[in-house]
């Protein structure tokens, strides 16, 4: 099976494919009206486009979105790029990202960079290639060369999952460290003093990174040692929860507080305390990060932070639209993001204290 | 912020934009080198490789990959469009794709329809339009002008998660009908004859159809009388499942078992029926479809029906990239889908029987 060619944008056609001027002569209308239709629609009767866009159907007629995008300076695709489809940290934010952009006529083109800043660069580069007018960008970390590739290809760019007012770059999330450093103070005030992290890898990774942070300011402002801080790093995923929670559950300190860097690990976690025999929060507390619907349905239920999951993703849209019109949007946007309290999360047991 | 114009693929670059030649210019090669660099790597020094990429980061070049398509009649980008990023349902099937798309050096580019067949056929043109080399679509059901579009232009495509043999499309998936009257038989098997489904809108959702006929199937093979059955449909959710248990509960005829047609509806079903004070199984078996990682979280965990998520992943991703070759395979490929016997089904309660 062979593809035909891609039409050139210098307004050729090859012959394989249907032209505009196809389409103009099969609607019966001028090539301008068929422009029209398709790049500005709301000025042409209902009649005359219905009779265009059911001849575009039956020709098979692909815009030529290259050259569109050269008249009009856009192609009206934003791309994304998240880290991973695989959980639904990012599902959530993305789908209200999404309608957003549906609302104004956007088509979203997302890419999973499997947490490789290599493969994030590529994607990010194939994006701009393919005429993304603008993208979406998960946390800060990544090479400055690629921030100058976007700055001198001039797409615009919105940051999210993270907000720092340090930062250059225009972002909309909520202070990772703080809000992680809050939950693990509501843990420590429950007189847990072993406690221990299971992360994903935290280089590269500045949520990751921040939220071990704000554990560690909670810690020190309790008078504990962060040296006596267990952390087990691993990747995402339900198994690799319990495998780590079974890791320290056999090590000499065993903690009676288990923090996890989401709620994919702290669910992975509960079930494997529930196999070893654990009663949670009796035996043992273990909290999460994101509140996604897994941390309602776990029993019981669980201890995380809300991430304003959909808030986020129709902000980043909304900035990025205003950017994309020449807009320039003043800030970065903080949004809250704070402590749930369900039932994982209990006082340190009689036992330990 | 305004964008800098797009390279046109005629070969000659706007003023605004680094050009093929100042990459050249920049690492002391020829073009020729640069060309070979970007597209066929393999062939090229690691030295004279390093020193092109380091001039195509420092000038912020992004290679034209509408004039590389012309001429290799490829961009080495594949297109998926899935009903939904929200859920998990598609997420490990669509990672499984990627990664394997990966190994052989094609970018993914995935765009989410939100069960729209109009917004869906946008995103096949428009992906189309930007060069995808070949697209994954979920499901037989779509209008026959985008599959005669896509004929036209040919661009090759495989469809996933629905298995037909009297299908024309080439298909990786699995039998819905008879994974769900596998299922539902061995409910029957057990007593129930009170059975409700909780199924996704079927209209344009044939693996939704499939799976209300496998139910059917079963039902007639035991005697009862399809009349009797609850359906009702509703989208894919946590809540919406809860929502639709608690009014089956609240009919006149409640059932002793609720089908649903995946396991994020089957997850809101326990969540409510807990909220209920029904026990499950002992007052009400509930089962999903899917087998996600939330089928193995729940309390009691979730009798389901696996489907083989990451084999038809990457079986789809052969199979495109095989198409893209030139290869033609031979025929759609048939998985099993089996159902997985966990906690929450369990014998019709005796009061009922």
């Amino acid at each position: 099976m062979k593809k035909a060619p891609i039409s050139s944008s210098n307004g050729h056609e090859t012959a394989a494919s249907p032209t505009l001027e196809d389409v103009a002569r099969t609607a019966g209308v001028s090539t301008a009206t068929v422009s029209r239709c398709l790049n500005n629609p709301s000025v042409v009767s209902d009649k005359t486009r219905k009779r265009v866009l059911d001849a575009v159907k039956s020709l098979g007629y692909a815009p030529n979105f290259g050259a569109q995008a050269l008249a009009a300076k856009r192609t009206r695709t934003f791309g994304a790029i998240v880290p991973t489809m695989e959980n639904a940290i990012f599902a959530r934010g993305l789908q209200a990202f999404q309608e957003e952009l549906q609302r104004c006529g956007i088509t979203l083109l997302v890419s999973s960079s499997s947490y490789s800043p290599e493969l994030e660069e590529e994607q990010i580069r194939g994006l701009v290639a393919r005429g993304a007018d603008a993208l979406l960008l998960i946390g800060f970390d990544r090479s400055p060369q690629i921030y100058e590739f976007l700055e001198k290809q001039q797409v615009p760019y919105v940051i999210a999952w993270v907000y720092d007012p340090d930062q250059p770059m225009l972002s909309i999330g909520f202070d990772n460290r703080r809000a992680m450093q809050s939950l693990v103070t509501q843990v420590l005030e429950l007189g847990h003093r072993s406690v221990a992290l299971i992360t994903a890898e935290r280089n590269g990774n500045d949520r990751a990174q921040q939220r071990y942070e704000g554990l560690l300011n909670a810690m020190k402002a309790h008078g504990l040692d962060p040296k006596t801080l267990h952390v087990i790093e691993t990747t995402y995923s339900i198994t690799n929860g319990a495998e780590a929670l079974k890791t320290l559950m056999q090590s000499d300190q065993k903690p009676t507080a288990v923090i996890c860097g989401n709620d994919v690990l702290a669910a992975g976690a509960m079930v494997q305390a529930r196999k070893m025999g654990l009663k949670v929060p009796d035996d043992l507390s273990i909290t999460g990060f994101d509140d996604i619907e897994i941390a309602e349905i776990v029993t019981p239920t669980l201890t995380t932070v809300h991430v304003p999951h959909r808030k986020m993703g129709k902000g980043a849209a909304q900035m990025l639209v205003a950017l994309r019109n020449g807009q320039n949007p003043d800030q970065s946007i903080e949004l809250e993001a704070v402590t749930i309290l369900r039932e994982s999360l209990g006082p340190v047991p009689k036992s330990e204290t």
